[in-house]
């Protein structure tokens, strides 16, 4: 990841934290939750920033997408993680930003890879919020690194475009695992809901959530829907591409609703949606704010993966969306394959 | 209150601490459950230090009982709220603590009482969590003093018995809000659940969770579930008796459910109920924790009371509810009346 | 501030965080003590990380004093505070770090410089927490450099060790604020006491509580106090030399107590006393942890200061305290102007 450089607000954020007790689960792994809500605090700073380095309507960027990430080494209590985020791309009306964190044993000196992000913002105008402001441009160390950033640009736009029109189908309501007692290794029986009242120290300056807070409760529901199903402990793999395509205001009631859609011999894949209640502007309605995939791994008390128990099929649109999830997972071990041997 | 005194380990104790943004809903009117969470702290260190005055075991005062519970006055972001905690009974393995609590406006030095509670313990030892230790007697003012306090233990124990037998049925577990949309006013329309991951900093040092942290979250769950059903600034009026009947250990999730079970004209009652379930111990099954009964009332920008919409029962069950609830609101309305009598 | 350099362990440390509306009073302005917390943090990891890289037992660097710090702007909700620590002197078994605090508005572009502190830590071993370890020495840029801060650790080698023996006086237990309504102005009428249970965040790995935390709880006690004589905005100016004698572990009671001393036209100090309890190891017995003075100003809505009501002193004690505050505020003050003139 190199720095484009070219005005000091461009410049790399870095920032870094003692992981707490708070921040982990009982074995003392971090949540992957806690790292993407430090890597969205420096992107959204940087991203900021950047945006305001011009004249005209000061702006806050505004979280649009984060890229499929992995978290490539667990993270334990009282070490130190280090956050560093670059922009890497502009175009008119968005930013690319590239994070990645380094996780530091502060005892022994060893520091290792956590994780590695790319995240999408636009600026929102804070005199109107609905208006979106221009990105002043960076400059690239070659033109080849902004060819490369353009088709980054490009094809996300796609891809964001193309959720949207998902997310905006009528999405049925998950079924409420409490009905009734569900079987054992079923959908029903892991599936799971929280909600989170929106509260000020949610929420930017113009009083939208920050983006890193909703993935950090999505992380949540996803690693309960997980330890449900398996019993063990449990830990974030990655996490698909996120499309934020609404905003969610202060004071809004947020469910996020969590279930099984595929489980390998070795990883669970999630469903995670939030939808946001404005509970006192009643006339907005309930709306679907976000939704993603999160993969979860299972490991014993040596941090060895264990096996998952097998999924429990029940109904054709639970069969669907298996055989959805498991395209994603082949297609992410054949890409995973293809980057090894690309670099033997 | 007067302090029953004799050795410094009963003399009073005093918390206290300035109300933030993340302590209030968006009108600045700070959360019933911030306030029962800071009276659950000070009677837990009154109730432990106490204990802790004789030879034998080392122990940790385990919340069994709160008593019914009103809020006599809105408290506001920037107040600074004062509790004081006093041992006032002691029985053989157990002990009552009777809090006060006083919001102060430090700009203006206005002071209001905004609750009273009292609050019951019994001393687990730490070495052996299943065992229950003998409480030091304290030393009463007068006989009568005594007397009173042995009347309120008994009276109490009778209600904790009941309570336990009728929690201890199957009660069927509530409907899911979200399988169809509902109708407007409905109790399904309003019914939410919550989950929360039991983590570090909401247990003792034995490692079972606060009373006041689990009752922060059923107000949470109770104000969601009135929001919903009113659309307006809800605040909690008052708390029923809470019996705390299973301890929930670190790790576990809790699943907190609100219904509305009676509608006033001017308050709505719902009924709280808390399950854990030990995701990795998964022998112990999934239990029901706690549960109680909460009111809300309905304010406009200038904190007076507004009219509740009224609530439409479908079904035996939610009439036989409605009914319950209708009793005790009249129950403890005639209750009010006569001490407002006796007063004069 | 130059880094020393050398080792990559002694690099600088760099940290960051947007202020949110739970670190600020209802002015908008961030609490002098969410500052402390963040210099602190820094502070210990540049330390501990220092004090790993030699062979031998692991440790951390617990925080045995801060130097008299000054706040020189005010930092506001949404902006960024950056945090720079680096290693500035090694005695055989204790350690100076240097820290600058940068508060930068990402909307503007404008940064100020929000605060610069020193801190003494001595590594105490995990294996056992009464050992102290060796530190391992830096390299100086230059021989005067060394000498400097060898000045440094002299003089507060001396210091230390004089406090040392005035903090273990037995000072009375503050009187009560609620005993009686204290007439306004007078010192009874502001004194105000917090407590706070000491729970797992609060704690380093071996399980003992931050300095950073301790001092946060102290700049809050001494804010209530200082808002209460004045009735208006009131902000951290400086702390004086704070000395942290004995360890907290977790599981104790702290209490915080604050009590004006000196009020002059425009600045309030306040004495902060810190006692801990351990309450379950009652053997322990109940001792002085930390005290130190804080001084205070009053603010308009601009932000410019405002006079400051006179103190109303009862009794010998008081006076005393009070010639004594005068005392530091005098000097504290002329060294000021020294500087100037120095300056110019």
């Amino acid at each position: 990841m190199s720095s484009p450089g070219m005005r000091e607000a461009s410049s790399p954020l870095q920032l870094c934290r003692v992981m707490l007790p708070d921040d982990a689960n009982i074995m003392g792994t971090v949540h992957g939750g806690i790292i993407l809500k430090m890597i969205e605090e420096a992107g959204s700073i940087v991203g900021t920033r950047h945006c305001n380095t011009q004249n005209g309507d000061r702006c806050l960027a505004a979280l649009v997408r984060v890229e499929k990430t992995e978290f490539l080494s667990p993270v334990f209590i009282g070490e130190v993680v280090h956050v560093s985020a670059v922009i890497t791309y502009t175009s008119k009306h968005s930013l690319e930003v590239q994070v990645k964190v380094i996780a530091e044993n502060i005892l022994t000196g060893a520091k290792k890879l956590a994780n590695k992000a790319a995240l999408w913002y636009v600026p929102c105008s804070l005199q109107n919020v609905d208006k979106i402001t221009e990105v002043p441009p960076i400059k690239y160390a070659s033109a080849e690194q902004e060819e490369e950033g353009r088709k980054r640009y490009e094809a996300q736009k796609v891809e964001r475009l193309e959720t949207k029109a998902r997310v905006e189908e009528a999405i049925p309501p998950p079924p409420n695992p409490e009905d009734a007692p569900k079987e054992r290794y079923t959908v029903g029986f892991s599936q799971s809901s929280l909600i989170h009242l929106v509260g000020p120290s949610d929420c930017t300056l113009d009083d939208f959530v920050y983006g890193g807070v909703t993935m950090k409760l999505m992380d949540e529901v996803a690693g309960i829907v997980a330890a449900r199903h398996c019993n063990t402990n449990i830990v974030t793999a990655s996490v698909d591409a996120i499309n934020f395509h609404r905003k969610i205001k202060k004071g809004c009631v947020v469910t996020v609703t969590g279930r099984l859609t595929f489980v390998s011999n070795r990883s669970m894949e999630i469903e995670v949606l939030v939808d946001a209640d404005p509970l006192v502007e009643k006339e907005k309605g309930k709306y679907r704010a976000v939704s993603a995939f999160f993969t979860f791994i299972s490991l014993d008390k040596e941090n060895k993966p264990l096996n998952v128990p097998p999924l429990k099929i029940e109904g054709e649109e639970e069969q669907r969306r298996f055989e959805e999830g498991k395209a994603r997972y082949l297609q992410s071990k054949a890409k995973r394959l293809a980057e090894k041997e690309r670099q033997q």
